[in-house]
């Protein structure tokens, strides 16, 4: 079963990259006064401050697919809230602020140099360290820079939300949204960091982790953020999760294939990173469940080695192929994708609405990067 | 001019101990409220989280003075707000899980091993890691569990706020202090970061970091939250501020005497750990401005040397004092605490506040932990 085999809706026809980039673009400049008013705060603190707010700036404006928004608006047209309305963008908007600061600490946890082309925050200030020659130990400096520019974009992602615009009595339910946001993104984290070292293995425990990391936190609940904000009731509310956990969920299946099969050049990821760190995901579970003694050995010497080479790189791919792990996830990603089209059709939503969502669904869970 | 030359209330004599204890008892039984209730959200979740919970929870309740709940309950009283209100209590407490975020992280990012005679959390969750027999770096696990449990934390301080029960009218400007907050925070870490590795030596700087570090945070921001949850009007609001700005920075220059020269057993610190992490405090400034060229190299050599045995801490010790940085930093105390008891003489605080704002004044410039 393929997600384009029975499609309830027209998906492809009349697909219009421009009004979906429109929602990103706005964001965009959402975030841009936002940041804008910040850095004129921080600037009256202290001069120092100065190459924080660039960096963030830098972290917040740099890139980016805003997919968060995106769902966050499209919930909020879902809910039959109107197109134009600035508020919603900008409360949406908020949730990259959030995200941007948890990219910043994934960065620390994950010992990763670089993101999206350029040096990772505490890099970034690790080379500051060294450019002014100042005193102590360069990468404590930028572990330190890192950690407190991550709390900062995250504590600021609630306040762009409080700022909207939006009347109360819609900001109150949003706000304890926005508060189970938090919290479950964290246990995704932590669940993630725990499943990892555990050395992964377990189907059902990966799927938690992609529940929690990805799709409530990047699909559900941004839906439901946009939703609330225009005034949806429980079944608007219901209709969104059960669309957007299968293509949450489904999204990720399609990430960590392409963080073990994709394109550098598309993804612009080092190829190989998810292999090297030992992420501990579905495709790797699949891959163990179905491992001769053979090819699971090879797993447990390779996988998470960061010195890996491309050789090895190579080996693991070519053991993850033969184990048939690949089809799996193809499958759990088409399976997926069905469901949330059948919820999608079903589901409550204005026709505007439940058609760009479906161009959303097939975007993220075909996409090349 | 010392602090008790010619005080302004009568500050010791009617001094009730009890009383400022409920306040911290109180909080600290809201907070346990609080976490009980998290816990359970965290293990329909998954159980794999237990071990993140149960260490925030030590992190949380494990100890800590509750200074900023105190304040901010005597802001509140400050503004005519009633003594037994549990609302207020309860908001009071959520600054403490802002605190326990911004402890955990800061453990991070001195390397500090301990905290409160206790494993730190990042070095906890190292332990756990081996314990456990994890695969990977057992310090990268630590690092990443102690930084999403500190995100955790800071993020559960709004939420605390937001639900101890007052109505949305008092909640709404709160908020906006409360994002202040989180800003100020933020910034106070991120110049202290930067003024340790620059090597310090400028009193002006220095001041600038307490300012935002402790005074606005821990002193003056709690006690306006207070006051702002009680309906307080801009006079209100501007001597909170008069009284509590002079009054946080002596407290943290008090903080930073106790931190060279204090008495290990009583503070519950490893005696030298400012000197050893070259912390860049007034008390540092002070001894360099009035240092001889001698007295300043051995500054330099010794500061910030991780490996400082004890004669080196004692060589530093005696060459603050013989610059006469102490009796500098102890006079800067004594005209703060002066200023802030004029100031609290002439508030428009009812009585029994202004008396136990003394009583408090006293308590947190004059202690020996």
């Amino acid at each position: 079963m393929t997600a384009t085999a029975s499609p309830p809706l027209t998906l492809t026809d009349e697909y219009d990259p421009t009004h979906l980039e429109n929602v990103a673009a706005r964001a965009s400049r959402a975030l841009s006064e936002f940041v804008d008013r910040q850095a004129a705060v921080l600037a009256a603190i202290s001069p120092a401050l100065a190459p924080a707010t660039a960096a963030l700036r830098e972290a917040i404006l740099g890139g980016g697919k805003r997919l968060r928004p995106t769902f966050c608006y499209w919930g909020w047209r879902a809910a039959g809230g109107p197109a134009d309305a600035a508020e919603i963008v900008t409360a949406a908007a908020g949730l990259e602020l959030l995200h941007a600061g948890a990219l910043i600490h994934d960065d620390i946890m994950d010992r990763s140099d670089t993101r999206r082309g350029r040096p990772s925050i505490h890099r970034l200030f690790e080379g500051e360290h060294t450019t002014a020659g100042y005193r102590g130990s360069a990468a404590t400096f930028g572990l330190g820079a890192g950690i407190l520019l991550g709390d900062w974009s995250m504590a600021w992602c609630d306040e762009m939300v409080d700022r909207c615009g939006l009347p109360e009595h819609r900001l109150r339910p949003a706000r304890r949204l926005l508060q189970q946001v938090h919290t479950e993104l964290m246990a995704g984290q932590f669940l993630d960091l725990v499943e990892q070292a555990r050395g992964g293995g377990s189907v059902e425990r990966a799927r938690t982790v992609i529940r929690y990391k990805t799709a409530k936190y990047s699909v559900e609940r941004p839906m439901q953020l946009g939703a609330i904000l225009a005034g949806a009731g429980p079944d608007v509310l219901a209709a969104c999760s059960a669309f957007a956990l299968p293509l949450g969920e489904a999204f990720q299946l399609r990430d960590d294939l392409l963080g073990v099969f994709g394109d550098p050049a598309a993804t612009g990821k080092s190829a190989g990173d998810d292999l090297r760190e030992g992420k501990a995901t579905v495709l790797i579970a699949f891959a163990r469940q179905a491992a001769t003694a053979a090819q699971l050995a090879t797993l447990d010497r390779l996988l998470g080695d960061p010195d890996i080479d491309d050789a090895g790189l190579a080996a693991l791919r070519s053991v993850i192929l033969a184990t048939g792990a690949v089809t799996a996830v193809e499958d759990l990603i088409d399976s997926h994708v069905d469901t949330a089209l059948r919820r999608l059709a079903e589901a409550p939503f204005p026709e505007r609405a439940r058609w760009t969502l479906g161009q959303l669904t097939v975007a993220a869970t075909t996409r090349a990067a």
